[in-house]
């Protein structure tokens, strides 16, 4: 493994910047060697490195190895049948066929936004996915449409269980929601209903470091702040039952409604490889024009951020943020230096890149 | 004030049970006193009831005082204009003329639906509302036409800073999220996206005890749980930046993209009650059939209920609830032995009755 450019500046040690264009070709070679279509390779290739352009590293080419060992196990379809199974004018329900879940969740975003143009808004359900990366890319699609967009997902792996209960029959299913603005970067929100990731809770363990209460609890419903002890416990939701009743209602919408996996049937993509996963998502596309002036709708949410970003903040506290500002300025920067991966990430995806004689990063 | 009836089993003392015909009638003699339209008065009458007998008591009859001022101060246009300025396919924007919200939002509610049942669904935008009761009231009225609702809206007061701010820009925001099922009660989700209701708070000090921390902070950013400082302090979001970044979201689609009130522009209507609160609601119908077979659906919303509520509670804890069946015993209870009202409810509404020399409780 070798690093050529120097980090740039505040850039962890040992990570490297990559010009987009560079790692998206990465991906693309890697996909179409591990068995995908060359378009679906580009359409994921360019996704997962939209993910860590955005920050969003731990749902970007991090995840390549996961991806490749499923296709590698028979546990997506690189030949795919996407179709349109249900049809109405502002709604319908798109099956991925156990397709590469970046690939079935733009072409979903794409239906919505078509329809919206007619109709005004529109949903658009999706059953037989898999894993499709952070949640404000596909919300954040219809921006540029002067749309804005609304995204529902089943997580892939259950850590959650119900509130008042011990069993993990629910997933951080997350909302992601994106409203353009003017002079502003665009408001997006992206949030797991779980109190943190797992992912967070798995680093945190890593780093030999004690489990914070209020991110796990055990079966007496104490908090679990002892790393020894994860397997026993399970995430608490955000904000208490309020997390809990969001991703119950996330999963009957993204899920269930779709005829896709909701609770135990939810296939943990961390330990199986091979069986599909039928994931669910639903995406919705409002068209802005339909209820104000496109124009000075992005002026009033400048204005509304103004305000919240002009307000004082507490007491030796930082600038009171907007949710999306920080990706936004993520984005800007990985944009002109390149995209940051870090270098036990490089050096996982080079071992890949061997493994399939390709060319490394 | 007279206490004809015993207090039925298990209902605090000097509560009485009033059938909600009678409270029904009740409340519209009073509205239309108060100047309102009869049709108006009896959709206001209904839902206010409809919340008390659901258990919502903190946004039924006892917020009748409350209106009435309002409509005595100029506050509410009792001879609303309540029109569609804006007309699509699936969606659509309703101007209130600063009517009764109850009345405006039902009148959204049934345009949602008559949309969502052509075009799959519909998204209704609303301004120029007031004050409407709980959210699930709106989100349950999709539910007998077999379709999902959902419905956010703009709160009438602000007590909530943004995360890491200090000053109270955003409100309780609520959203609510209804899912019809066959055998279960139908999934109802009505949350504020503050941690918790300033009722409660107040409710609370009322009582003379401490805040429980993780309600209110302070200016620094501590919690505030001095009930003598209550002032000083905002209400904290739920889950933290996520019940943040959620009234935000829902701040912007249900007041900035209908061209209503939100942030410094909201009006507090504990406060004024004469200034015209251009509330916003933004109602959405889905309907089931364009996504599955609504038999087949409702079987399965039964059936992940069933998963939830038969999995392990935490050790010494209660049954796993699902959000939604305590108000649907409440409501079977209220239906059955009538709805119950506390003494000092009761109380307010016979003096406001005796002030229009209408008919006591």
């Amino acid at each position: 493994m070798g690093i050529t450019e120097a980090p740039g500046g505040g850039d962890p040690p040992e990570s490297r910047r990559i010009a987009a264009t560079r790692l998206e070709e990465f991906v693309h070679d890697i996909l179409c060697a591990a068995g995908l279509q060359s378009g679906h390779a580009a359409v994921a290739g360019r996704l997962m490195v939209a993910a860590d352009a955005r920050g969003a590293d731990g749902h970007g080419v991090f995840r390549l190895p996961q991806y490749v060992r499923r296709i590698e196990s028979g546990g997506i379809n690189v030949r795919p049948d996407i179709r349109v199974v249900q049809d109405h004018p502002a709604a319908a329900l798109l099956d991925g066929d156990n397709g590469m879940g970046h690939v079935v969740m733009s072409r979903a975003a794409d239906l919505a936004i078509g329809k919206a143009r007619a109709a005004g808004l529109a949903w658009v359900g999706v059953r037989g996915s898999n894993h499709a990366g952070p949640a404000a890319l596909y919300a954040a699609m219809a921006l540029e449409h002067d749309m804005i967009g609304i995204y529902l997902a089943i997580g892939n792996a259950n850590h959650m269980a119900p509130w008042g209960g011990t069993d993990a029959l629910l997933s951080t299913n997350p909302i992601a929601i994106a409203v353009p603005a003017r002079q502003h970067p665009p408001v997006i929100l992206d949030m797991a209903t779980t109190a943190v990731a797992y992912g967070r809770v798995k680093r945190t363990i890593a780093r030999g470091e004690a489990i914070p209460a209020g991110w796990l609890i055990d079966r007496t419903g104490h908090p679990l702040t002892d790393p020894g002890k994860v397997g026993e416990g399970t995430l608490l939701p955000a904000g208490g039952y309020k997390g809990y009743g969001l991703a119950l209602m996330f999963g009957l919408l993204a899920g269930t409604l779709n005829g896709a996996a909701f609770g135990r049937s939810v296939v943990d993509f961390n330990s199986d490889f091979a069986s599909p996963t039928n994931t669910g998502h639903a995406i919705m596309a409002v068209d802005v024009s339909c209820f104000a002036d496109v124009a000075s709708f992005k002026a009033h949410v400048d204005a509304a951020c103004e305000e919240i970003t002009s307000s004082r903040p507490i007491e030796g506290g930082g600038p009171v943020r907007i949710p999306g500002e920080r990706s936004a300025a993520t984005l800007a920067r990985s944009l002109r230096d390149g995209v940051l991966v870090s270098a036990d990430v490089i050096g996982e995806l080079n071992r890949l890149a061997a493994s399939y004689r390709a060319r490394q990063l």
